[in-house]
C-alpha cells in the first residue's frame, strides 16, 4: 500500500457521507467524474416516476393538478433547493431551463435598475449566459451587452451605465470561485445589480445568497442536484426585489389567479411570478424525488468533502503523472476552487479522455486543451479518485491511444 | 334500445380507429371528456421512461446526449408532429412551454416585419397568449399590444402598424374554428404576419400550415397528443422565414455549434434555432413515446371521427336534456367546431361538473357559466359519449347536487 492508498483509505473511513452513495445508481466498475455535467441517478427517482405515470397521470389525470399537488410543485421543489443556496422558503421558483431563467432575471434586473441599460458579462462565462444576454440585447432597443475579460476585475468595468453584472459563481472551465459577497457589495457601491449563475455551485459548493446580499440568481439542477437530463432550473430574487419584480415571460402559471382566465396579466405573489407556462411535470417530479436525498444532510460536511476530494485528486495526479505535461488549470487553493478540477494538456487531451472512457473513467474535454474532472461529494469515494489518477498516469505514461489495441484492452479492463 | 343507442352502436361498429383505444391506459369506469386539457396516458410511455431511467440516464449518463440521441430529440419529436399540422420535416422544434414558444414566435414575427410594431391579439384568447404578448410589450419599448373583441373581424382591425396577428385556430372556450387560410391571406394583404396557436387543434382537427401559407405557429402536446402533464410544446415557422429567423431566447442548444463553447451566438440551421436551453429529457422522451401512437394513422378518418363525435354529443344532449337550460356555446356546424363542445348553463354549471365527476364523468367548468366536454377521437367510444349525455340529463333532471347524499350515491354508481 502506498502513501496515497493509505490516505484515500483514511479519507474514505472518515467520510460521514459515505452511506449516501447507496442512494444512487452507480454503474458497475465506472468511475464517474462528470457529475458536474449530469449527476448520477438517485434511486428515489424510479419509484416517484412510477407513481406519476402509474397513478397521478394515468388515473388522476386532470385532477392531479390539485390532488397530486402538481400546481404547487415549482415552489415546493424550490423550497428544497433554498437551503442549499442560502435562500428562504417561497423564494426559489423551479421550472424552464437555466437559459430561460437567465432571460427572466436579466430582464427583471434591467427593469429594477431604472436609468441604466448595460449588461456587463464575463466573456469566458458558460456560453448560454452570453447567448441569452445577446438575445435580450438584440430584442430590446437601448439595452447593450458589454464583456469583460477573464483576467479583468469586473468591478473596474462597472460604469454608470451598467444595470446588471452577470457572473458565474464557479467557472465552468477552471472551477475558480468568485467572492460573491465582495463582488456584490462592490457592484452595489457602483450602482449595479448582480445576477449570479450558480450552475456549478449548487449542491457542491457553499453559497449564501442572502448573507452575500445578492440580487438575482439562477442555477442548474441536473449537475450536483442529480435531477436528471435537462432537469428544470431555478430562479431566485432577493425579497427586496420581489414586490416590484417584473419579468417578461409572464405565462399563465405565474398569474395571480390562473384559473380565472382573465385577459390581463397580474403577477402572482412573490417568486411564483417567475413561473411561466405549464411545468413539465415528469421532469419536475423526478427532480423533486432526487432532492429528497438532501434532507437533513450536514451541508458543511459536504462542502468540505468536496474541497478535500479535489485537493486529493490534484495531489494524486501531480504525484503519479509528474512530468507528463498536465498543467493545473484550476486554482490550487481549495477555498478558491469549486468541485471540479481542470488540467491543460498541450497535446492529447481529447485522446486522454477517450482512453479514460474506454476504461470506464468518465470526465470531459473542453477544447482546445482542457481535461475536466468533476467530484460530486455526495456519492464519490476517495479510492475512486485515486484510481482515476492512476488511470490518467498510466495512459499518459504510454500515450497508448496511438495503439488501436489499447482501446480494446482498455474497454475490458 | 333507443334510437340513440342504436346510433352509438353503429358509429362504434364503423369506427376504424376503435382498436387505438387499447394503446391507452383508460381508468376503470371513467368517461374522460377532458382529453383537451390533459390526454390519457399511452401505454408506450411506461416502457420508454423505464429505458430512459433504467439505461439512458442511469447507465449511459452524459454519453447519452449522443448515444441515446438526446441532443437530436427536439427535432426528431418535431418531425413526428409535423405531418399532423401540415409542416415539413426539420421545421418543427419541440421544447419549452407553449408560453415560452409564443414569446419566441411573437418576437421573431416582430423582427421579420420591419417597420411595424403592434401585436394584434384576440382579447378572448386563452390567457397565456395575452399574458405573453403583454410581457413582450412591457419589455420592448415601442411594441404595442392591441386587442380585438371576439365578435370583431380581426382583419378589419389590421392597420399599417400591425406587425403580427396572434390567434388561436380553435377557441379554447367555444371550440370555434377560424379559417386559417382566409385570415392568413387577409392579414398578408394588409402587411401583417400571422402566428397561430394550435393548442386545441393538434391531434384532433385538420390543419395544413403550409397550404394556408401561415407564418408562425405554436402548439401544445399534452392535450390531444397525450404527451403527459406539461409536456413540451412546439414552434414552427414557414421555411421562407427560417433563413433570417431571429428569436431572443437564444440558448446554447439552438447554437450552430453548442459544444465549441464560443462566446457569441450563431443560430443553428433552420428551426433548430428555436431550441433554447437544455431540453427536459424525461418529459420529452415521454412525449416521443406518446407520439408513436400516430404512426401510419389515417388522419382524415380521425378528423372526421372528431366531428361525428361532437355532433353526436350535441344531438344526444339536446334530445335527452331538452328544457334543462343548457345552451350550446359552440358552433352547431361541425366544420366550424373543434373537438370539444361547450354549453352555457345559467345556474349550476359548476355543480353539474362536480356531480358528473362524482359519477366518474370528467369534463371541466369555465367560469362564469360554461361547461366544456372534450372528445379525443383517438380513444373515445360513441357509447361513452351517449352515456355522458345520459348522466348530464339525469343530473339536470333532479338537480340533485343540492342533496348531499347524491354525491355519495353518485360516487359508487
Amino acid at each position: 500500500m502506498t502513501g496515497l492508498d493509505e490516505h484515500a483509505a483514511r479519507l474514505d473511513a472518515e467520510d460521514m457521507l459515505a452511506p449516501m452513495r447507496d442512494r444512487f445508481h452507480v454503474p458497475d466498475d465506472m468511475i464517474y467524474l462528470d457529475g458536474n455535467s449530469l449527476g448520477l441517478m438517485p434511486k428515489s427517482v424510479a419509484a416517484r416516476l412510477g407513481s406519476v405515470i402509474g397513478a397521478e397521470w394515468s388515473e388522476g389525470l386532470i385532477r392531479s393538478w390539485s390532488d397530486a399537488g402538481w400546481f404547487d410543485l415549482p415552489m415546493r421543489v424550490g423550497d428544497r433547493i433554498a437551503p442549499l443556496v442560502g435562500a428562504g422558503a417561497g423564494e426559489v421558483a423551479v421550472g424552464d431551463s437555466t437559459s430561460v431563467n437567465l432571460f427572466k432575471c436579466l430582464a427583471a434586473a434591467l427593469n429594477a435598475n431604472v436609468g441604466r441599460s448595460v449588461i456587463l458579462a464575463e466573456g469566458s462565462n458558460f456560453p448560454t449566459d452570453s447567448y441569452i444576454a445577446q438575445g435580450l440585447a438584440r430584442l430590446v432597443p437601448g439595452v447593450e451587452l458589454k464583456f469583460f475579460a477573464a483576467e479583468e476585475d469586473p468591478l473596474a468595468a462597472i460604469d454608470s451605465e451598467v444595470a446588471v453584472l452577470l457572473l458565474s459563481h464557479v467557472d465552468y472551465r477552471s472551477a475558480r470561485v468568485r467572492d460573491m459577497a465582495a463582488i456584490t457589495a462592490g457592484a452595489h457601491a457602483r450602482g449595479a445589480l448582480v445576477l449570479w449563475d450558480l450552475s456549478h455551485t449548487t449542491g457542491a459548493v457553499a453559497c449564501d445568497l442572502k448573507a452575500a446580499n445578492v440580487d438575482f440568481a439562477v442555477g442548474c439542477t441536473y449537475k450536483y442536484l442529480n435531477g436528471g437530463p435537462g432537469a428544470p432550473a431555478f430562479a431566485w430574487a432577493h425579497p427586496r426585489h420581489l414586490a416590484d419584480l417584473s419579468q417578461p415571460l409572464s405565462g399563465w402559471m405565474g398569474h395571480a389567479a390562473p384559473f380565472e382566465f382573465v385577459r390581463d396579466y397580474v403577477p402572482a405573489e412573490r417568486a411564483r411570478r417567475f413561473v411561466c407556462g405549464t411545468p413539465q411535470i415528469l421532469s419536475l417530479s423526478a427532480l423533486d424525488a432526487a432532492l429528497s436525498v438532501w434532507e437533513d444532510l450536514p451541508l458543511e460536511v459536504l462542502w468540505s468533502k468536496s474541497r478535500r476530494m479535489t485537493s486529493f485528486f490534484v495531489d494524486a495526479v501531480e504525484e503519479l503523472a509528474a512530468g507528463r505535461g498536465l498543467m493545473l488549470a484550476s486554482p490550487r487553493d481549495p477555498a478558491e476552487r469549486g468541485s471540479h478540477v481542470s488540467f491543460d494538456l498541450e497535446e492529447g487531451g481529447f485522446e486522454l479522455m477517450q482512453a479514460l472512457a474506454a476504461r470506464k473513467v468518465i470526465g470531459d474535454f473542453r477544447a482546445p486543451c482542457t481535461v475536466r474532472f468533476g467530484f460530486a461529494p455526495l456519492y464519490l469515494r476517495f479510492a475512486e479518485v485515486l484510481a482515476a489518477a492512476r488511470h490518467i498516469a498510466e495512459i499518459l505514461e504510454t500515450r497508448s491511444w496511438d495503439d488501436d489495441r489499447f482501446r480494446v484492452r482498455g474497454a475490458v479492463t
